[in-house]
């Protein structure tokens, strides 16, 4: 594929921000520091990168005002370097053009509702009366239940699936494998034996979603399992049914949210991490990957709950002791209060 | 939809318990104590949500016998809201009606046996000698491999993966992105190389069990891994070669384990928690959230190892010191015998 | 399925070893000590099955020079009885044999290169410029983007999606519900909203691969992530972009591996381990299951951090002292000082 070249000139006056060095210099794509080369432009978003600049060959560089004067090498001094790189590249690399129409082996149900300039791929499955916004592209073998309505502008990649009546915002992006709406999981003990709970509710989500590859969104019980705009989930997270996920809050993969819990707006949220069901954790609060949070957050900040590694053989004799942290405790007081009765006597 | 209403007496008659208030109060859906409405059916199932039913707006509501007059609403009294509560809504909220017949983008392998009354969605393929029972729906995309046995008034949801020879009991429920069947992991070691293990057991799936979204089950290497009747498992669950689980345990979600475990029946497991290879886990236990099961637990319990989380800084302190718990054992124990002397002296 | 039975003698001079008995004795399956029968060939991987042994009705046996005269079975003697027992069993049990062709239900692009002999199931899409190796098998609902490259002699099994200019080597397995080259978890910061990153790079697969269900490899940000030859990924890994997995290095379920770490050759790690992001770990590592390593490993050797589980009650005492562990060491820091007090004056 031939790429298009764009002069730094172009870009600056198209997304901010004023040029160092030679404005002329053109660039077709973005690299990182350490493999970009000539016609490619990178980006210094810390001062930590700096060894890395001294050797870039790259043809043009994003950095911020601070390191406006740490390279020679042409350049756009911004405010906030790697925003402005996201922006860079996506202009430099758009996604595939849409191609309305509804592929001939797709199966689409009675009064489903599809705007002509949306794309139907092959071995798509879309519902009774399932609604799909202009410019969507609903890929090859996904399937869209009955009842749902999905925004304008919305990718979803190959095979995923959206159970009936859920309703997908503006713009969503959702990975392969994806699976929203599937039943939460509502159990209720008989006799020894469990009874399924009809799950009723929805999965209702806004605009600017992302959803990673094979990300599980379960529908509500009762009410509806929501993620508020702007929310960034990566891949294999769990979020049980009725949660609620505020708005541009990002969490890393393999996170499980447990039933009825609600996060709050402009969270981060590590890898691998847990959150008990029905708690609130506020806004702004970060959550340290492989930690679990067992009771509700009522304070911004940053939380951790990670067992230290160690070579196999320290770890051992460790944990050993961590079974008897309750005796230690019971030991140190109990000498406290010998050296007490020893101090009076003395 | 026009829902069909029906009088509290006309559900007293179907599924017991008695009405108190004004048995001819009718309702058409379940709901939440917040959220319900006239015409809908709430439930209290604990008397902690004695609140919440203060404020209630319900046509009607389920209690237990203890707390048959905290409200004056046209109830039920029962002696399990929850479960009663389960089957109402399931009685209200009936799956959509099962299309028998084979979609015609299907394709069906040679010798399959297709009961008349099963429904075989777009785009699924039954593998040769494959048997789908009375009642069954496999739902869009579904890949069934040959071989396969699926009992009767089975649901598989779109895109569930099934892979040679398994056998699912009846009334099975499996979520889109199941995958029963897939290889277990067996390598064994050549001169620095893996070498793979034929995997050439099956999944075999007792009666009545629901499996969430994306959940893996592998088959087993040699003999088979088997699901016993009632059991129900969340999302994002990995069940490994050779694992056994008993009759009417829960899962939930994101829980790994290991091959060749066996755990008991009526076993209650937290999400995220794991459970090492080649354990046994006795009936009645109970295991908590992000624990991880490293030894056989003969005796039914509650079972827990999780790290507390707390402040970040909080966190980073006690985390150091974890790192020398042994030699702060250490210490203790010499203070002792240090104070033990001065004590003598004394 | 009439299985053919091969002479224990033709086993050995087709796989080396020596017989041991009688070397007529025939064999057309493999099993466990435990259920093994007549007609069927077991294995003794370690002498801590011994007391199987002496049960094992098995018609011969596979075992190591050690183990040569704990039994009468017919037996063979190798150096590597459990990769032994591989290779028979692969021998015994080919997979499926390869259909070459293209199902006339699967939609393939323009320019896509598919080797005559390679088979293309039913409702696979695959993308226009991409090239399919010889005896490679795309099995049913898979998705093969735009200009990927896959090798010769890999399997992919039911509804694996490969994205765009993913490279795949020979013999790759891969397993249902697997997604390759998704977009990575790429966003930037910009006044409280996130601004997605386009993720310019690859997945680079190399040979002798397999990777289990429903894990996820994610396409490199500008770089390309990278699994190195004879990687063996289990279920529901997740691999985050720019992750370099070394050669032969094995992985076990539920792992989560954060973006830009490169691990080493010869690796292996436990079940619901976590890796964090930018880290290097050495060769010849080992990582317990359930540990997170938050920091690059430069020796090779076995490292664990798990919290040590135990009954509820125990674990919330323990757990409730972890809190005030940096306490706790302060005290004994205390004592130490007052009781070398008390020593001095005595």
């Amino acid at each position: 594929m031939k790429r298009t070249a764009y002069r730094l000139a172009d870009i600056a006056s198209r997304f901010g921000g004023h040029v160092l060095g030679d404005a002329d210099t053109t660039v077709n794509q973005v690299a990182t520091l350490d493999s970009a080369q000539a016609g490619q432009l990178t980006f210094l978003a810390s001062g930590k990168y700096r060894v890395q600049l001294a050797a870039t060959r790259a043809g043009a560089i994003i950095v911020g005002s601070a390191d406006a004067d740490a390279t020679e090498i042409p350049r756009i001094v911004c405010d906030n370097p790697y925003a402005y790189f996201a922006r860079v590249s996506a202009f430099l690399n758009p996604l595939p053009e849409t191609v309305p129409g509804i592929h001939s082996s797709a199966v689409v149900g009675e009064g489903a509702q599809i705007d002509s300039s949306a794309q139907i791929a092959a071995h798509v499955v879309i519902g009774a009366g399932a609604r799909i916004g202009a410019g969507s592209v609903i890929m090859e073998g996904c399937s869209i239940g009955a009842g749902v309505t999905i925004g304008d502008d919305v990718r979803l990649y190959p095979r995923v699936v959206v159970y009936h009546d859920c309703v997908l915002g503006n713009r969503l992006i959702a990975h392969s494998g994806v699976v929203i709406g599937a039943d939460g999981f509502g159990i209720a003990l008989d006799a020894g034996r469990w009874l399924k709970i009809p799950q009723i509710g929805r999965v209702v989500i806004g605009d600017d979603v992302e959803i990673g590859a094979n990300t599980t969104i379960d529908r509500g019980a009762l009410d509806d399992t929501v993620i508020e705009d702007g929310v960034k989930l990566d891949n294999q997270i769990q979020v049980a049914h009725n949660v609620r996920i505020g708005a541009h809050t990002a969490i890393a993969g393999c996170v499980g949210i447990a039933g009825s819990t609600t996060i709050g707006r402009h969270c981060r949220i590590g890898g691998s991490a847990g959150i008990l069901g029905h708690l609130q954790i506020a806004d702004n609060v970060e959550i340290s990957s492989f930690t679990l949070i067992g009771k509700s957050i009522r304070e911004a900040g940053s939380y951790t709950g990670i067992f230290p590694f160690s070579k196999n053989e320290e770890w051992r004799k460790n944990a050993a002791q961590l079974r008897h942290l309750d005796e230690l405790a019971d030991k140190i007081k109990m000498l406290q209060q010998e050296v007490e009765v020893l101090r009076r006597k003395d």
